[in-house]
């Protein structure tokens, strides 16, 4: 069951934040919220979705209510919306569902027990909704937490007006446009997993040029990596991965390994960032990689991969890091950073729409053309 | 061909190491080398192997003559004997071979350009000859250099009365055993794998409790790890493993993730550190192991393993440490204070045979039911 | 102003766990709350303090009431009982103030939006107040918290039959007696220093025998350091230092560079923990250490210090760590399970009295003759 | 004495490489070889050097002998020139000395067991002379070396038109220009600095900017630093750091971290470079640094500097590292492949003179006017 109150705007528990700086950021923010909005629903086990009218949500205690701005497209949404064997048995359960994660928006109103993030502050959400006191989270190791729940998955998410969040869970985004706002999510799986060691001088290769693997090549060129190869079986996303800076972009359907120690000297690279998750990338991966090397495994494969673990991890001496969400904040921190100092992600987003056309979307990104495809909300 | 030239004593450059102490512990040493010498040799391409009398060989350039103390036997050494689809394919080309490589002896001669450890020491062997010069070897990497060769397989090695040796691959042992001495190298691999993140008050699952599983018990105890659980399939090993130490010891064979996981509290260990190279422990590895936590791949499989990457490393965030050989000399400092401040290995060798007796030692290995066994090619 | 609200059982907002056994740990324990109780205050601005009786706190939004079982004495505790310039300069403007913070009690009420840790729980504090949400709250570095207070610095604290606490700082600590359990604040300190890199194997200069000195001599051991070696200028705690297994014992008055040079051939440690804060010792700290090794600071030396940079620090590549507070919650995983694991701290713990002998147990420090002394408020 | 061996051409021990490539680098260079050469050799103790007509060196077992093409001039040559206490104190007794370290040349002759550096290469030098044999150097620290000397001070360097070296401190430098394969090694400091922790996304201040300030400004704007800050207290300096890429330079005679805290929002850096040795430069860095932070000391202050180390290190919990040298071979890799990656420090170096004009390089160095000052012994 969606799990919308049925509120409107007088219910909310509205608190101002209590300084006149945060006020005059309130200020120019519509705070008025109505009753109920559009939002992009999952509601039956097949192919799909509905735009429908639903309550807006209200926030609950430690909880934030959002108008978004910016929605972005993950691979995730796309296996819910063609409902397949891991979207049936992930969320079999859960309908109907909002989906949708990658987001940014505005503070509309604070539920009760919050208020550290003030009204009208443009947010974006670590979309891991952590329990915050288990062995993971008390180490640092939030990401991974034991009671791991996932917006637009476990929780209703972003394809709508409105949607709620865990104040701690949100990230103020001042100064960001919202769509870049709400790309830092998917960028961060990309700094996670390029950064879990330093990188700089590091010859590297990214191996998948969707967008995560595109976002990869131009952090590791921004932060001074050594050579940088790129490899996708699709043409046209090589073309996005040289326009973006990458040294060297290989096909890969083709002889990856041989060209890449070619072009080494024989040495292979020092990291790979494995962002395909297709069976032969990953292969390729642990055969690329320079003895001592390391591997960020980021690319879900569909089915298990079969690996020579003698040859491809042991005897090499490398590292393999499963890479999964991103450090909270650390990695939030960096990718404002990055952000801050110039690295220009815009050009992978290659499409905006409206959310009434969420089917166009979703086609686009059925047909691998796109880059990132987002959605506005606000644009119903 | 072996290559062992047609030395006597007076032919070799010894030098002295030019101080009253050095002297003293050369004068207790008897520096009379003979001309042949009994070696253990892989003569042909076919199960066993035969005792010979060979040429005592001539340490070249760089090179030291160690008259051979203890010399303990490894899985390598019994493929080789065996004569397996590994053994053939790996050294088809070299035959004859001596073979054997965890070994400790004195330091009887100096061939041209050595001198830095005196005649007399007492050392073992670092068995990777490595190259000093590539990429790796100039990068902390020596173990996994680019251009590695094996003591006892790609050189000859320790079955035999006499070897020779880089001076640069050896390690003065004074103060040990000589079986202890010898037991080192395989104990560097324990301690590699142990170190390669902080084990003090980690949970440690070690899979599989041959030789280096019991090492690195009896080093996860004496390191202050937290629970420490061994698996074995053999009722024996998991007895020595009590012995040394193991907190809990489990049943291989039996349901050991569930058992671990209620052990502790659902949550997982936070190290496992896979010795066994069993495919079922290998997926026992991946599944008992925390979020977050770290694995230490050092057992090798027989063949190639189907791993599911999503929920065995990805959505988990584990780290996966090949492990081969020992870091130069990082772990040789290690293992020696280890050994220094009183951990005691001295249990895990359930053998000591004369060199001749090397029919009986590859039987006892054979059967499983040995810890280490030792020769001693000074009692052939 | 003493912030304490007119409280009594019935005004507080008592919630039950949920569970039964919670409930069974909570009905061992008796709730009933009475509205006064005994408290050291430092009430005046000169030497000394006051039992007094005051009311009950009652815990706010955020915080739990904790029935107070043992009370360890720090140093900051003494500086405050006599007034010296560092507490003049640090806590003037708050007075009148209940100090003390290594605590151990029970929880046996709750606060607005508490509930996490169940009525009845055994929990120590930690005493860093944060504010969890500044940039180092946020990326790991709690314990340097950019807005930070103390626990009976900064807010009323332990010596006393009950105290607030905010729920999040409470480390619940069944299984522990009291007085261990208060002990893990300043063994917390202890572990920090000492595990701010890997220990095993490593050899440690330990400067200063106070409590946090002699429980990193035990936790040194534990982990399996090398060699260990302990400094003081009193005998009586060098004796307790080589109870506790240190290696070697030296009068810190002597010339211990020189001894610790020559007992480790000249190399010198690779680990200092610097625990004294006395000037002579933090020279010794800086010419004693091995070249390319570390050192922990963690005593408070009273003045400035002059170093020579170039020969301490800069051409002998080390790293010097500032430890102060504890890592959250790394730092108390790592002390429960040292704890957990057979640690022994409880030979440092010299003397146990009530609250109401708080006069004799701050001669007792002030004297230098004690280990840990400990104050037990349920028996005012 | 000068160490010189009577050689001549004929006497040398000339090895070919064996392999066509090597043959035509070497046929292309002049492997003929004078009898005497030109030298500016510190002769005497006092102020000054001399230019003298000296016997060629001849190369010792493991040594090459190199003709220069570039030799940097180094603030250490300067305290030598100059004869100043700390040269007075630390070279006494070893004149006459050729100086001078920082050097390019082509290897024209292998002394006995040498050859793995082929004649005609171009190559630098490490200009630590390690033992290889201590612990610091078998444990990866071989820049603090227990017995280390240093080329130039403790062996004659490269003031000269040939010079002798450890083919095992050669690092070959085919592709960069002489003066920028010279500037490798003071580059080494710079980035040994720079990365002993990570460096992309964090705000630096980097105080001081001498040519190694000014390579590290470079290196932090190449590597995606945050912020980079910049403070010198002679203006022609802040100009060229902010030519090189600093976001905002500062006199460093002004309040320098009142506006670094006000330009970093009150948080401070993140980590602090100091290359100026400076007393007040040295507090600063202390004063600026962010809570959790770190501080890399390079700049050798002339004297004792006397520190706050509560409120400057320990309350903090920074972390401080002393920098020597450079890490072999892990910081040359990273040098020489942030000079591939375009990493441009050609601007650094203000003038170029022949060998014979010494005295104006010195002067130049002396008014602090110059940016790098290199010699051109070939010009002599």
């Amino acid at each position: 069951m969606l799990s919308h109150g049925a509120s409107d705007s007088a219910d909310l528990a509205i608190s101002d934040s209590g300084t006149a700086a945060l006020i005059s950021v309130a200020s120019a923010v519509d705070l008025r919220i109505p009753t109920t909005m559009q939002a992009l629903v999952k509601a039956r086990p097949e192919a799909g979705a509905e735009l429908r009218e639903v309550p807006v949500p209200s926030p609950g205690p430690g909880e934030i209510l959002i108008r978004l701005e910016a929605v972005s497209l993950c691979g995730t949404d796309l296996h819910i919306y063609r409902w397949d064997d891991w979207a049936q048995s992930r969320m079999g359960t859960y309908l109907p569902r909002i989906f949708g994660h990658e987001m940014a928006g505005r503070v509309v109103a604070h539920g009760p027990g919050t208020g550290a993030v003030p009204l009208g502050t443009r947010v974006a959400a670590e979309t891991h909704l952590v329990d915050w006191t288990c062995y993971q989270c008390r180490t640092g190791r939030e990401h991974v937490c034991a009671n791991l729940r996932i917006l637009g998955v476990d929780a209703d998410g972003a394809f709508a007006e409105y949607m709620t969040l865990p104040e701690r869970n949100a990230w103020p985004s001042e100064g960001l446009a919202p769509e870049i706002a709400a790309l830092q999510e998917p960028m961060g799986n990309a700094v996670f997993a390029t950064f879990v060691e330093e990188i700089t001088t590091a010859s590297v290769a990214i191996l998948g040029c969707g967008p995560i693997g595109l976002m990869a090549v131009a952090i590791c060129k921004f932060a001074g990596a050594g050579r940088v190869f790129a490899t996708d079986i699709m043409p046209h996303r090589r073309e996005m991965a040289a326009a973006l800076g990458a040294d060297c972009v290989i096909d890969g359907a083709g002889d990856v390994v041989a060209e890449i120690r070619r072009e080494t000297g024989g040495t292979g690279v020092d990291v790979v960032l494995e962002m395909s998750g297709a069976e032969a990338a990953i292969h390729q991966a642990f055969q690329m990689t320079t003895n001592g090397g390391r591997i960020s495994l980021l690319g879900l494969p569909s089915r298990p991969v079969t690996l020579d673990l003698n040859n491809d991890i042991i005897f090499r001496g490398v590292r393999v890091y499963g890479i999964t969400g991103r450090e909270l904040w650390r990695t939030w921190y960096k990718t404002a950073a990055l952000l801050r100092e110039g690295l220009n992600v815009a050009p992978i987003i290659t499409h905006r729409l409206p959310l009434s056309r969420y089917a166009d979307a979703f086609d686009l990104l059925s047909q691998g053309v796109a880059g990132k495809v987002v959605l506005l909300p606000s644009e119903v």
